[in-house]
């Protein structure tokens, strides 16, 4: 019998979950933005079920919400991902660890020493998310009166990820002699300066630490945008992907891998992970009370404002309580109010569950039993939607704990996920090769540690 | 009995040792540099003899020294601090995590966000070591064309200090009320925009992380110059000093009190800990021969040219192995030749032996044995040249161990180092104050929290 198709599994975390009413669900750890230890419980019960990664998301202003949402929301706060990455490598042996870092504002020459450190603290299990940061708020926290512009991000980020693999591979894999007979450390001829000078940035080099254990750290990013998806073909080894439904991930899917084939790489260089919202019951009226007693604890006016501009109407003068009035055609995007009146409809919603649908998470969901999730789950996969899912949690522990103990065995069941690591680093265990060394041959030696 | 002034102990870590040579000392860890596993121990073994702090040092490149001496040397890599201070802080649980952190080459909201997460990672046991990087190298890895002036640089790091400081006082001590029920999870009104516009910065925050455990990480600095004293008197808590002998410790020792003193903070509010490189035998004969044979590991042209330039006259031609021919005058520094020679005299040293010392640690050291060693530093202790030690092994792990097993039992004995750590935060057990909030007033939470 064939090996079945694997599924790759990554937890996209915040540390309280991303959505805004989560820490208020029963059992939530409101102070886990502050608290290592819920962190640490999180990673260790990801580990045990086989998860892939752990990947952190990021954002380097306090988020752009009215203050009046903003203070109902633990997202004010997070650790800072290297930090809290780094510490989870010291508890965890195999999960991999996804940190987002962004090109639009900070150096390479850092976030190259920072990566390859962290891979080698962690033996090889980490992985960069490549961002440019959208949130304009952050340029005034980086010395700039306004944001820089998309494109020009995008310029930046290719020569960027250009510069910091050429730091990362300032030395040979077998550069280090360490004879100390000799006293010959490391052998000069197999160490690189790479001297770019581009159109963004100037840096000399070499890096002042060892090519990483990987090669280089898993290359991440999420980018939809026509620029973003071209430096996914170009760079990208794993893909954050946020769609709505299995149609819209199959062109997705289809779309980025011709890419990556026109540009000389392989279909299985480049896995695509949507994220996916996922909320577990022993039936699926019970997962769809959870969603809804989780819905109800945002804040309506949130949901409010979010319902407002799905629609292109005022709703705040709507019965909260009532069924959706109809509403005139407008200006706004016309598949956004088509989507929250379809969404209204199918659920059967009041204008307030719908409201609080929107100013909670209304992107692609499973919401059921475990098999009617690991069916989702498995159609995607067969049908070439993804080679896998960046699980949201919605509230924790329970929504995690109810994943790893209900989910993950019935996957494993059918087949399509691990029982154990199959390697040592997140590359190996994403099926993906270790990356040659641009300025130097492979040896016997890298040829070896690749394994 | 009035309690005995109490030793404060620092180590100042590289992984491998900071002297040249150590990489080929019988027993060495010549790979430390990219294991983390010795540094975890180290780290371990450290906390279990109680030391206040791990000290981790840095560089933004390189070291900038002739590739013949490089290729020998394990200097040439090392962890980035923030990655692996973050990994120590989940294996260990008491022991002071100090991240060196340049103000040249990064942005103040990164350095406010890692130092704020790393201490709400440990649990309160962060410090800052504010360098302004002299290493004129680093420039070139971070887009520009030269070294940015001396004082320009320390201009920026005490404005820089005021942002990071205020950042971390975006939120009062009690800003969060994560009140579910009501679903207020933090108070407007306690959050602070701090809206810098200075000479060399802007940045508008918030920070996005909640106030650090400790109000703000302890903050180290090691700046000798006149700009890098007057720095240091208006804002370190600890100061990390280097002298050559007890007097010039008091004269500095004093020198910088008073200037504390001057700007209205009290003496007790800095603690002056001089590096110190530490080797214990059992006999002062045997600490001596352990010196002289990890002198004898260092290159001896990197030694040759130390000599050289300490005496301003080319050594390359003396005689290796006989003893320091007489030296005209020169126009180099008197006060270095003066010591090359005394010392040369003092110990008896051939010129390879001389030229070795120089190449490899010549500093303030305390070599001897576990009574004579304490018998040093109390002297320093209770003649006011120090407030304790930044100790330096010489090499590792032998060299910590010595240090741990034997030199600090006989300070415990003296009653002069402490038998168990007095709180749970760095600033605890440095008996430094929590510093206030600067835009907020101090309620009972925070007085509470500051113990």
């Amino acid at each position: 019998m064939a090996e079945k198709k694997q599924l790759r599994l990554g937890a996209f975390m915040r540390p309280v979950s991303l959505h805004t009413g989560a820490w208020r669900y029963p059992g939530a750890y409101p102070d886990a933005n502050f608290n290592f230890a819920h962190l640490k419980r999180f990673a260790q019960t990801l580990e045990a079920a086989k998860f892939d990664a752990f990947f952190m998301a990021d954002h380097l202003a306090v988020l752009n919400m009215p203050i009046e949402a903003l203070r109902r929301s633990h997202t004010v706060t997070s650790f800072e991902p290297f930090t809290l990455l780094s510490a989870l490598a010291a508890v965890t042996d195999h999960i991999g660890l996804v940190a987002t870092a962004s090109t639009t504002f900070d150096a390479p020459y850092h976030i190259a020493r920072r990566f390859a450190s962290l891979d080698h603290i962690s033996g090889g299990r980490a992985g960069w998310n490549i961002v440019t940061t959208s949130n304009p708020d952050a340029a005034l926290n980086f010395g700039l009166d306004e944001h820089v512009e998309h494109d020009e991000r995008y310029h930046r980020a290719r020569e960027f990820y250009d510069v910091v693999t050429g730091l990362w591979d300032s030395f040979a894999d077998d550069a280090f002699l360490r004879d100390a007979e000799s006293g010959l450390y490391f052998d000069p001829a197999k160490l690189h300066v790479l001297d770019h000078k581009g159109e963004h940035l100037s840096v000399r080099g070499p890096l002042n630490i060892a090519r990483p254990v990987q090669g280089w750290p898993v290359i991440v990013q999420a980018g939809a945008s026509e620029a973003g998806r071209q430096l996914a073909a170009e760079t990208a080894e794993v893909i954050f992907a946020a769609h709505g439904d299995l149609a819209s991930g199959q062109r997705f899917f289809a779309d980025v891998k011709a890419r990556a084939q026109k540009l000389g790489r392989s279909r299985d260089d480049i896995k695509i992970l949507p994220g996916a919202f996922v909320i577990v019951g022993d039936s699926v009226e019970e997962a769809r009370a959870r969603r809804a007693k989780l819905d109800s604890l945002v804040y309506y006016e949130s949901g409010i404002a979010s319902l407002s501009i799905a629609l292109g109407h005022d709703a705040s003068a709507f019965d909260p309580d009532a069924a959706l009035p109809e509403i005139p055609e407008t200006n706004a995007s016309k598949s956004s109010r088509e989507r929250a009146i379809e969404l209204a409809r199918d659920e059967n919603l009041t204008v307030r569950q719908l409201a609080q649908r929107l100013g909670g998470y209304s992107g692609l969901a499973f919401v059921g039993t475990p098999k009617t999730i690991a069916d989702e789950m498995e159609e995607w996969l067969v049908a070439e939607g993804s080679d896998g899912f960046n699980i949201m949690f919605p509230y924790l522990p329970a929504g995690l704990d109810d994943f790893v103990e209900k989910v993950v065995p019935e996957l494993q069941r059918r087949g399509i996920f691990r029982l154990k690591y199959e390697g040592s680093t997140l590359r190996e265990n994403l099926g993906l090769k270790r990356p040659p060394n641009r300025f130097f041959e492979d040896t016997e030696a890298s040829i070896r540690k690749a394994g």
